[in-house]
């Protein structure tokens, strides 16, 4: 039984938990800087945020101009900002893009030397966070992650480092009130998958399982909500609190190819980053199930489902209309995901062909 | 939904963990108080952390006093070796009894004013410490809980404190080969009264409860085990695991009455704490059935039981011959436990009555 497990962040969980607990905030610091997008500010978050801070006599400014897919662009602007603020604290609100942004700004803000930000070195020295998670799949308030767009590479690019777990994640599922339908589902979606991946990594242990199979029973109960589209506040909550699992277990245990090759399926064609997930996750699955079989079903029945192919039903009418990519591209998809960190991560080995397989089967063209 | 969650400890499982992660070690500073018991260094933990002090070449002083259930006067010796010694950082060694007290020596190396300890202010001002349980039953490790023997009141007390988490907590099952099989059975006991009072109590939520059921779930594997009195390797690793997924739970939810009743059989009986814990929960989820029966089923049957009475049957050839104590006696221990902090802490109300009723059936005297 060996494991490593490591999870600082206080989770606060509940109706209207952002307000209630003013005094969490305020042990934060001064001065808070609001990293949001511009739609995540519609959700009554950002409100009930601001109203925490003037409670306590907290300055902030807000910083709402982050975008799905965060740019290395945008975090040194929030880097500046943070810098000429004089913010001693940063609240994230928003989906996986506003949380990683901020981490990411949260590090600039303490270190920015102008030098390449995928480079840097993960000091402690990054201003504390709060994170307020408006969609539910990321788990973004409970890793050690920040994911951007790495032009540079033509991907996204991890940046993992202890000090960008927050100190407090708000979990309140009423800002999801509004969300989309197929955002619901997507970031439904991605923590499954984190879910699964996380099962599958060479740092899974006992307590990761555990958590990672909780998410998934949670999950399973809410496939009925998710195909439907009907949503009640106990659905919200028990996602919210799914994805938050998921990130737990994500925190230690990494993730897989399915996330080195969805990338490209993000940078390259737009594809959501859960969508891309759950646009692969079947086929990957189908090669855990021929290489590691007993341990394929186990995560896949943790799920709810007896096989690959029963996944690969309950996900379909779920993702839309596939793309129809080229095999030629693919190729360089999968050479690309070949060399990405998350292969060595995996306790299934991925080599080019099998990425190229899995690819070709999820969204090759017909040819 | 509401709940909060916060276990800041990083947990480090496997065969030889103590060794093998030297670089964790190095990062807690130069100097270590070495915090244990006379028997708890037998096992072969003791050797191992001075090596991996020594192969960093950190210095080290062990106080070695720790007696069972400790005492203020043992805490007040190790907080004055501290601060002569000059600790950077303290290494409790062994059960409850010597992690505990490291956290109080932790406390008192930096807070030391010859004040009434029990009633000093939870600051951050507390020596880090590294965690190495020997027993499977406290969960100390991963709580904010030290619990001392408090002559003054004839009791144990619990202080609790944020920085009473230690950074590390390293879990190595091949330190309890040697323990009694009383110790182990009483401890593992423990931990499954930690896990079934943490759902009881009013800050249960989702998480400790799927942190509860995980625990409850892995020790109800190990019943046979434990009734034989012989254990694999696995089964001392589950143990530890089990012993610490309870902690976890406890850490968020605290204890129930069932510890506040156990405190008397320990301070005038010398029941040990697991024991007494064992001797008293099959009544307690009595009261429970009555009051509370559905979540009183919820939580008997994570365990594996249908009913107090299965649970009373399991527990009761592992416990030896029962005290019978007069109903005087009894009373007064209810009186006692009726103002404890853990009875506001329970979602099921136990009033004097239900409290010596619980006490009377356990271990009261046939008169």
């Amino acid at each position: 039984m060996d494991f490593q497990y490591f999870m600082p962040v206080k989770i606060v969980c509940g109706r209207d938990c952002v307000q209630k607990n003013a005094q969490l905030w305020a042990g934060m610091g001064k001065k808070c800087l609001i990293v949001t997008g511009k739609s995540s500010a519609k959700n009554g978050s950002l409100a009930d945020v601001c109203g925490a801070l003037s409670a306590n006599g907290q300055a902030w400014q807000i910083y709402d101009d982050i975008p799905q897919n965060p740019t290395v662009a945008c975090v040194r602007e929030g880097g500046r900002l943070a810098r000429s603020f004089g913010a001693d604290f940063i609240a994230a609100i928003g989906g996986g893009s506003p949380m990683d942004a901020a981490k990411a700004i949260a590090m600039l803000a303490r270190q920015e030397d102008g030098g390449d930000i995928f480079a840097y070195k993960s000091t402690g020295d990054v201003l504390p966070m709060v994170h307020i998670p408006t969609t539910a799949g990321t788990g973004s308030e409970v890793t050690p992650y920040a994911i951007l767009t790495n032009d540079e590479k033509q991907t996204k690019t991890s940046i993992s480092a202890p000090a960008f777990f927050p100190k407090i994640a708000f979990l309140d599922g009423k800002y999801m009130r509004c969300l989309p339908q197929k955002t619901t589902v997507y970031t439904a979606i991605d923590a499954m998958s984190h879910a699964m991946e996380g099962m599958l990594s060479v740092r899974a242990g006992a307590l990761s399982d555990a958590l990672a199979k909780a998410a998934l029973s949670v999950l399973h109960k809410e496939t009925g909500a998710l195909a439907a589209g009907r949503y009640t506040n106990e659905d919200r909550d028990a996602l919210l609190y799914a994805a938050t699992l998921a990130g737990m277990v994500i925190a230690n245990t990494g993730t897989s190819p399915v996330h080195s090759m969805g990338y490209s399926l993000t940078y390259f064609h737009g594809a959501p980053h859960g969508r891309a997930n759950g646009l692969l996750l079947p086929e990957f699955f189908a090669v855990c199930e021929e290489k590691s079989p007993a341990r394929a079903k186990e995560i896949l029945s943790a799920a709810g489902y007896a096989s690959h192919k029963e996944l690969a039903a309950a996900l379909a009418p779920l993702l839309g209309e596939r793309e129809a990519i080229s095999r030629d591209t693919l190729r360089t998809y999968a050479k690309k995901a070949s060399v990405n960190k998350n292969i060595k991560n995996c306790s299934v080995f991925f080599g080019e062909e099998d990425l190229f397989r899995v690819l070709v089967r999820s969204v090759g063209k017909a040819e």
